[in-house]
């Protein structure tokens, strides 16, 4: 009887994993240079964490059961309900906390490509920070790991302000906002006539809908962007535009302005975000966003907490996987080893194990015999595994206290002795 | 509405998590330099894998669940089924494959001391290898492993081999060995009256019981109660105490025979050992099993897959953090931070910024303001994230195209032109 993984979840053996733990390893990177900190928080957690934060409907595309205790519970398809949970009890934190982790999330949903099952996800926040230059950190850090993924050229970072947005939208008096920012939410996956219907039906009338469709059709370089709109609300949303734009400097500041544009439409439909919403976009659109994220300051008070500002990123390695390896530049990971030590024969496996143990304690990457092969089968296996060097070690050679160290990519084979070979390769 | 986390499960905030961090990372450096490479296997897998292996009572105490397509699943309590899941279908592995892999795992049980309901556990096994040089690696591995924690020599590596065992057992004809194993593997939890009434319940006459009572009392360095048994079993089992004399050598060669013993008692319950079986305990007797594993070269084949020998072992958190912690060995991790930028007022910050922009860029851990604090706040926070120098960026200085460089530990200041600051610092 075989058995197959459950559909949306992966296996990852030794060359895929290296790839995988290389562009973790390299977000997580970019994350410390910022000085943020990793936490771990649990896998599972009471579903009506998720609840509290998304609502039922969210909750169903997870994995939530009843446990053996009668306890509802969810595997997190997000950290953020639980860095909240945390947030809202703990009183003795330090302002801000800036919080990396990479871990596991599931969701229950239909498996296509780019969304799977189970999958990584780091999340970057900042806490305790309401200022615009926390808004411009995050999206500097994020600026900053698409550079170090390979993809800083190809995508780019669109961003939007709810506080503005609803500001824009209080210049012709709109109502009903949070209906329209949800029909603004939704505005890519519709034509330009269901996007007009679906605002008749939120009860806007025709030319308010012409209003929101000239602003959320804003989108191009921030600065310019900007004063265009600033134009357009004349004398409204002053404040949020102030803010928007010491932002744009900030990001100057860091080299990352050019990544970033404006656009309107962005609103994130989430109604826990309280200011600035941002998505990464493959720039060719083949892909479906890449991460995103924004400030939600409220959060942390709907899980009993004083008010904990927060403004962060969630990035999965699906989607970013996709586009990696659309530009090739998924990392290729090759097995690697130092040294392979060779012993002939049993007879020499005391020996080689001697050498093998001191070259580990000098932190190399050895690797022995543990198939009892012959010298061909061995060198087939060294070559297999990446080994740089390998130190045969045949009765012969031990006679005069000596050893042969081959260099595998040059085939170059010299006697050392064996005393002083730990010291030589090592 | 406040929220509490599940019982059994852990939220690790910086300074918790930069050392649990820290012992993980350990772990995983010495499976590396022995060759071993990371997997990484899903969290969640058909509930039948954990039945094939371990039957319907273990699952008992996993997270099981019908997940919304009615998939019955589980929560991995361990991921050797899954390892054995894929080898079962992978035909193209170079042997032997040396793989490694740290991630939570779950148990439905009764939390306690050691024993938690998520826990981090890193498994080792070597697949492919049916070799005495293979058994020798993984105690080596372990043996490495438990001196690496700071905890080498407080343990010892209990050893046994089933195979041995067994044949011990033949030599009085006893039947029922599986049984008898079963008793065996209890033997700790009874009292000495309790141990040979299970016996006698299991069909074992006096004299037998005594002649095993006898052998399981055996405890002792390998290399002594090795000839013991040869003697007590006159004739028996030559070649089993062949393979143990190999091990000796061997492990002698790697260095690490003298924490290892023979105790007889070790037969690991699990039905699924076929050879070596080993556990590691803390000498002073105080804690529970600090890991274990053993040979299972037959566990593949019930997965459907043809003969993969296997041997291997896998380590929770949970149990070396309460000894590591009571040796006094557990790592105090403090924030560390290379530097920390204080632009001294909100027009001093573009300057700020471009120092911290260029110092990241030289792969520095580099924090600035975000809460637009005055001096002396940021100072405090500055010590608190253990930054080593802070540059304070003040209008004044920079009017003369400087700026500040405080060390923080001495307290010395020193005043470094504009554009060599990042040159000098980084």
């Amino acid at each position: 009887m075989k058995f197959k993984s459950l559909k949306g979840f992966r296996d990852f053996l030794p060359e895929e994993m290296a790839a995988r733990r290389e562009v973790l390893r390299r977000i997580e990177e970019v994350a410390q240079r910022f000085g943020f900190r990793e936490v771990d928080l649990p896998s599972l957690e009471r579903m009506k964490l998720f609840e509290v934060k998304s609502g039922e409907e969210l909750v169903d595309q997870t994995y939530s059961f009843e446990d053996k205790g009668g306890r509802k519970v969810t595997l997190i398809p997000e950290q953020t309900p639980s860095r909240a949970r945390v947030l809202a009890v703990e009183k003795s934190l330090n302002q801000p906390m800036k919080w990396y982790s990479t871990s596991k999330r599931w969701r229950y949903e239909q498996t296509q490509r780019g969304r799977l099952r189970e999958f990584y996800q780091t999340d970057v926040d900042i806490f305790g920070a309401d200022s615009v230059e926390a808004d411009a950190e995050i999206i500097a850090v994020l600026a900053e790991t698409m550079r170090e993924l390979g993809v800083g050229n190809v995508v780019e970072i669109l961003i939007n302000d709810r506080n503005l947005m609803e500001k824009v939208l209080d210049k012709e008096d709109i109502e009903n906002k949070r209906n329209v920012m949800e029909v603004i939410d939704e505005r890519e996956k519709l034509s330009r006539a269901e996007f007009f219907t679906e605002l008749e039906n939120a009860g806007i009338g025709e030319k308010k809908a012409k209003w929101i469709d000239e602003i959320v059709s804003i989108n191009g370089p921030l600065d310019e962007k900007i004063d265009d709109l600033e134009e357009l609300v004349s004398g409204e949303a002053e404040e949020e535009l102030e803010r928007m734009k010491e932002l744009v400097e900030m990001l100057d500041s860091y080299g990352v302005l050019e990544v970033v544009s404006l656009d309107m439409s962005i609103v994130r439909g989430l109604d826990y975000y309280t200011g600035l919403v941002f998505e990464v976009f493959d720039k060719k659109g083949e892909l479906r966003a890449i991460c995103g994220g924004g400030r939600y300051d409220k959060l942390v008070e709907l899980f009993g907490g004083k008010g904990v500002p927060a403004v962060g990123f969630a990035i999965g390695d699906a989607v970013i996987e996709e586009l990696m390896k659309r530009e090739g530049v998924w990392p290729e990971e090759e097995l690697k080893t130092d040294v392979y030590v060779l012993p002939v024969s049993k007879d020499a496996r005391k020996e080689a194990t001697e050498i093998v143990k001191q070259l580990r304690k000098k932190n190399l990457k050895v690797e022995t015999d543990l198939k009892n092969r012959n010298v061909s089968a061995q060198l087939n296996y060294a070559n297999y595994i990446g080994a740089e060097k390998v130190i045969i070690v045949g009765k012969r050679d031990l006679k005069e206290n000596k050893v042969t160290v081959k260099e595998m990519e040059s085939g170059e084979e010299r006697l050392i002795s064996l005393d002083k070979v730990v010291e030589k390769v090592g």
